[in-house]
């Protein structure tokens, strides 16, 4: 049986197009880039001539992309060397940042750093004004997910880059699952540190990156040879940052539109059933992104019976699956435990088909029937 | 033109049949391990699956193996990862260790670290007697690399082990280059950190792995998810950590043999050009390792001219290629600066053919010939 794949926002299928490009840093063109020899300037080429791609794509400058291994190592180490490297001791963030981040920021507050949680609204909008009113003369840097991974909310980072760089605090962003679904400018959107992966967009697992802008200083978590200028080191992971360049370049308006269809028309049709309500907001939001509360049923068990239709969803992020507790994104929205434990997020990707999300709005209500029927909750 | 490949110290070329296992899990069983689903679950057990085989490799038990991005970070794991979760703060290490150990260490310095460097004797062997003296009862962790990679010493681990255990002091080595290229057995050995990694034994680059004895401490590098029992956060690589664990399984006593007669043939046929002389042991060196000082000539015009041929070769470790400083390694053993740097590495790998060595053989007299004609230190 075909899976219907609708957990996009957790990983994506790599695309044939960017497994085949690595291919050729497998078993061909397998120099390490650090080596003066023809095998290794074709990697060094190729790792350049990649960073030039992620760095085009946001508007900066070649100079100021790190490759690291994925999302969760260029959040820590955005904030942890910033942290490092200043003395500065105050980080703003919010309350709905992805787990990584929310504790990088609870280990640095064991080294001695002063951290603020901003609200968001219903909706899960950060208040710009709200950042302007956390910073003080001790802050560093204020670190805001540019989508929310859960209930995709589009933060107006511009506004709140403008904020920051007038009060001359650094601002950065977690960029993981906006990348190319929104746009992102580092120079309009005034942002000082970005954090991008590959494997949210159909590139390889393992891979991803952090701009930095020039002239700011951050610690390295990883010391050693001195690769990505001294920040980080480890022989860089050349066919993945290929596939990693390969994605971004496949990337296109005509497939958000694509999702954007999709995520409508699932959104709508859900909402047809009893008792639904939609997470996150009505008005920019993540264009593959879908986050729905059924009143009264468990969204572990939704996720079950729509796995045995081969369906693939998700209650919340992935990454905090390890643990049982509600999705802290939906009760900073001020959803109740329950409504958060009644809540599934569908997310799309550019491979998802009409007839897939008819498929999944004919399974759905059934699914949901059924386990009301069963549901010591239900009315 | 075919490049005969003697570089394999840097890194090497994946084995087709590693990145054949890979292509799976890029457009077909893409899960992220994490999700509960079915495609999450396959990704899962695929994780799980590989983490046997490399815990198996070295005698371990598969909860001790904790997969990271490569070398470098299992590395900077193993030596920050204890120290910031104890309170002892001396740190027992060598001159020869690989960059990202002593620059780890040297981080750690500045963080209130005591670190000792011990000296090694002219064929880069610790006297286990030294490290036995430098143990004080402030003394964390004995980090040694096990087999080194540049001039391919083979430590007396399981002396060293021995006497750590019985002292109550951890014991790190850096396995990357010895892993599967010669015994290495964390029960037998006494060994409590281990880092390991793919690319060097014909897995894709940018995997790696940390054994961690059950029962040690250490904190996270990078904080998220709560991936790897906590230890290391971040989506699993699956496609690596698969591509990773076939790696291992290729690996065979029978490549050991075929790269040993393979070593000897070109030590004893490059010792033949007069004014030669190896660097590193005769005995307990890696299967795969080649380093010799031409007198009076640069070994990067050697490696320079020997590209010309098709031939890879290097000058000490690519990593620190970025430097103009002469080899650290080849210091500690008491080489001059003008001796390390006219010295070049030869690293073998299972697919280096003797008709590749008779070449090099036939080549490297040549462009020896040619530049010490034309060297101003030439006698």
């Amino acid at each position: 049986m075909k899976q219907i794949y609708l957990d996009n926002a957790a990983t994506t299928k790599v695309d044939e197009r960017v497994s085949l490009a690595m291919q050729l840093y497998f078993a061909e063109k397998y120099g390490n880039a650090s080596s003066v020899h023809l095998l290794g300037q074709e990697s060094k080429r190729a790792l350049e001539q990649s960073r030039v791609v992620i760095a085009k794509s946001i508007g900066a400058k070649s100079d100021e992309i790190i490759f690291t291994s994925g999302g969760t190592e260029s959040n820590n180490l955005a904030l942890k060397g910033l942290f490092l490297a200043n003395n500065k001791k105050h980080i703003i963030t919010t309350k709905i940042e992805h787990d990584c981040v929310l504790n990088a920021c609870k280990w640095l507050e064991k080294q001695g750093a002063k951290v603020d949680y901003l609200d968001v609204n219903k909706e899960g909008f950060v208040n710009p004004e709200d950042v302007k009113k956390a910073i003080t003369n001790n802050t560093l840097v204020v670190s805001i997910i540019h989508g929310n991974n859960e209930i995709g909310t589009i933060q107006n980072i511009e506004e709140i880059g403008r904020i920051c760089r007038e009060k001359g605090v650094y601002l950065h962003t977690d960029a993981c699952q906006s990348y190319t679904k929104t746009r992102l400018n580092v120079k309009k959107q005034n942002l000082d540190l970005v954090t991008l992966n590959a494997h949210k967009i159909h590139g390889p697992k393992g891979v991803g990156a952090l701009f930095v802008r020039r002239g700011i200083k951050i610690i390295p978590l990883l010391h050693g040879g001195g690769h990505e200028k001294g920040l980080r080191s480890g022989t860089e992971n050349i066919s993945g940052i290929v596939g990693f360049a390969k994605a971004v370049k496949l990337t296109g308006n005509r497939d958000i539109k694509q999702m954007e269809k999709l995520r409508d028309k699932l959104i709508e049709g859900i909402l047809k059933i009893p008792n639904t309500k939609l997470n996150g907001p009505t008005e920019k939001r993540l264009c593959n992104n879908i986050n729905i509360c059924f009143e009264n049923i468990e969204g572990e068990a939704i996720g079950g019976y729509l796995d045995a239709e081969g369906i693939c969803s998700s209650t919340g992020s992935a990454c905090s699956s390890h643990t049982l507790e509600a999705s802290h994104v939906l009760k900073a929205i001020g959803k109740t435990d329950l409504e958060a434990n009644s809540s599934i997020r569908l997310s799309l990707s550019r491979y998802n088909k009409e007839e897939e999300i008819d498929k999944v709005l004919d399974a759905l209500p059934k699914v949901v029937n059924k386990l009301r029927k069963i549901s010591p909750f239900a009315k």
